[in-house]
């Protein structure tokens, strides 16, 4: 990695001289990412200087690179008739997110000072569901008629290139703005310069409907290794394109999502693992889970109450409680993870998830059956009870191949029924196989409590 | 997405016509990772015929896009003479993964086909370990020299540009190999024919070390949204290049890894979620670890045997043992998951640990009255006994103290020791917590069993 060693307080040093020309240079060769640390790191009034010294374009690269809040403080700083000019030299998808997180009042403050396009254009986007294509998707796309050359093309390139989000990918539409044909840059330059762009066009254009989940897009441009794909609407009209670098991005939103409903935190809303929101908000977005586990736990002593009798004749069944419930709870986990992360990379079609129960189900027999005979064999040696080691055995066998089911057809029917996957976390499946097999292991015990005693 | 609604008819047909041409065609026009899919669901027949018309490029796109298992058929199918060829004509990373995967035997007569600088190459690659810039990156990247002119490098390009991996980015090197500059073909467009490359590059090059971690250099890429970045050795001379499409393949699976870590199978593994294997693969993965988790279930069983005593005199406690263990893992699981989620992330800084323990220790606080005020309440409505009630409360609120620390702490340990991370899985998590949260029950339940009896 490039190291910034000595330019941050070369960049102070020039900035309380006034070099504004030493300034450009220096700061120009460093990445927008890195532009935005030093930005932040700079002193109000530094940053206030060198913000006047970058144009709106400069400063547009280096606002997307930084995180929400801190761009309020920046449009307070700024003032918003600066920030409006900003936002507008923005690609446009970045530019709709940043302004959805305002609130109304600035909001309206900062469209209204762009023209009327530009503002229909935010404001369209802004209407798109934040998780679908229409919601990720960029306007600023190069669309090439098919009748260029490749020479009139690149030539064109050269003109347009600057506001494109990303030039490698060339869209043709026809004259009703349907997509057509795609190219790259790349086969643009590999063509002779007198090419017609029909003959270089791939005419079977994998694009995305306007209301795909931004989860399958990101699936879909991994899959494809794309560098952009298309976004068309309902009449195969070209509204925009999705970049890979925002692919990447809900790839990775989507993986800390997976983690929090399988942690049980506050059912995978984004930004819920943050490690920098503050205790109490951390604890807030928690307790309401927990406090409903709390409860389902209730249900399941509510279980053991009922057997009260049996556990008074044989306390010793106490002691293999957080055995069978905790395993139960494990190996319902396990199941729970695979189908998150097949419903994430959507690995299921229609009979797959018939085949992924069936395949569960087996599991669940080999894991209860090498378990079951593990655990009667460790209690019946540590009780020396050869009746108890079976009964524990028995109870435990059921219990897993029950608790493996459980685990895959429970998130399995939530997620068909579209209820909030969170629902199907893992501390809750958990809880709900401590339950289970709380069940059994009592039911099993009573029925054969004549020879336990 | 593409409709391929009768292209497979029309193939099929073709094939057994023997229309060479306008197969051609047809296929040409099909997405390479679509016409792996057309390709493998054809007769054996019919695949031999289709893969004698398409040249030895096109294969090898095909060939990129199927699983390895496959491949090994269709290197039986084809001949080792037609693979060879095919590897060779593929981006190098991708052929020293594939030929990772082949055994001793195959890999040898594959690689004695090419000729010995190609077969250096590959070996060279496949010396990197996997998991590392080394073992991601492709050699075959474009070097311009520095005094050449956009319209100079265009024309080089035009030459160049289908043997490289990506034409996005353009390197300079100087005359010992050491990077010196990079610029984007899009830089190279816009440029006027006769700007020097000088002129135009970029000199800050942000680069990646080649023994820098895989998933290191996917949240790299992501964060700078990079379409490649360059990997050089320990002298800075430039050695390899690390395309999206690759990283963006390293983020799903160390997804997937994390998963499988916080599922607790088999420890994170790669594909070890995959539905495709398997019930019998599937179990035998998990089962080393369910059965090392009972073994450590019966460990908590053992201490409740600790307090028999305790347990004969108050049978009721025994309703509480689900609740108590059961919300000691859900507190740790939620804990845990925001470690691994920012270890995964590279989230951390050295001082940002401290910051996160010291943040969870409040999360646990605010936790563990909260819900050791409501257990308090339900226990001691339950039972009516306002007495049993505060055992069951300080219980719990000592127990989700200590438990959300340690799904905190544990892992983080475990990972700066750099022990397998699959210790600090969900269910270990768990079952350690269940452990402590049954010792400081029983403790606080014997202490005041003179107000309990």
């Amino acid at each position: 990695m490039v190291s910034y060693n000595g330019t941050f307080d070369s960049i102070v040093l020039n900035l309380s001289q006034g070099n504004k020309d030493e300034l450009r240079e220096i700061f120009g060769e460093i990445h927008p990412y890195d532009q935005a640390q030093i930005l932040m790191l700079l002193s109000k009034e530094n940053r206030r200087l060198l913000a006047e010294i970058l144009t709106d374009e400069e400063m547009a690269e280096i606002i997307q690179e930084i995180e929400i809040e801190q761009q309020k403080l920046i449009i307070d700083e700024l003032g918003i008739e600066r920030y409006s000019k900003i936002i507008v030299e923005m690609p446009s998808d970045d530019a709709a997110d940043l302004l959805g997180d305002l609130d109304e009042e600035r909001l309206n403050q900062v469209l209204n000072l762009m023209d009327d396009k530009e503002e229909a254009d935010l404001r369209e986007l802004m209407e798109h569901p934040e998780n679908t294509a229409g919601g990720l998707m960029t306007t600023e796309y190069i669309v090439l008629p098919e009748y260029f050359t490749a020479d009139e093309s690149i030539k064109k390139l050269r003109k347009i290139a600057p506001d494109a989000e990303t030039v490698y990918y060339l869209y043709v539409v026809d004259e009703d703005g349907r997509l057509k044909g795609v190219l790259s840059l790349r086969d643009l330059i590999i063509a002779s310069p007198e090419t017609k762009i029909y003959d270089i066009m791939y005419e079977r254009v994998v694009s995305v409907p306007i209301d795909m989940d931004q989860e399958e897009v990101a699936n879909l441009i991994d899959r494809y290794d794309f560098l952009a794909v298309p976004v068309v609407d309902k009449h195969q009209v070209l509204v925009g394109i999705i970049t890979v670098d925002d692919a990447m991005d809900v790839l990775a939103e989507e993986a800390s999502e997976d983690m929090a409903k399988l942690g049980g935190i506050g059912g995978g809303e984004a930004g819920i693992l943050d490690i920098n929101v503050n205790a109490f908000d951390a604890a807030k977005k928690r307790i309401p889970w927990l406090a409903l586990l709390l409860c389902i736990g209730i249900f399941s002593g509510n279980i053991i109450a009922q057997f009260e009798d049996t556990l008074e004749a044989v306390v010793v069944l106490s002691f293999f409680i957080p055995v069978i419930a905790g395993m139960a709870g494990n190996t319902g986990t396990q199941s729970l993870a695979v189908v998150i992360r097949g419903l994430a990379t959507g690995q299921f079609a229609g009979k797959d998830t018939l085949r992924l129960i069936k395949r569960e189900a087996g599991v669940g027999l080999i894991i209860a059956t090498t378990n079951g005979i593990l655990i009667s064999f460790i209690a019946a040696v540590w009780q020396k009870n050869i009746v108890l080691g079976f009964v524990i055995g028995l109870a435990l066998w059921i219990t897993l191949f029950v608790a493996t089911l459980a685990g895959t057809i429970v998130p399995l029917i939530i997620a068909k029924l579209k209820i909030d996957p969170a629902v199907a976390s893992g501390p809750f499946i958990t809880t709900i196989n401590d339950i289970l097999g709380l069940t059994i292991y009592f039911t099993v015990a009573t029925m054969l409590m004549g020879y336990l005693v």
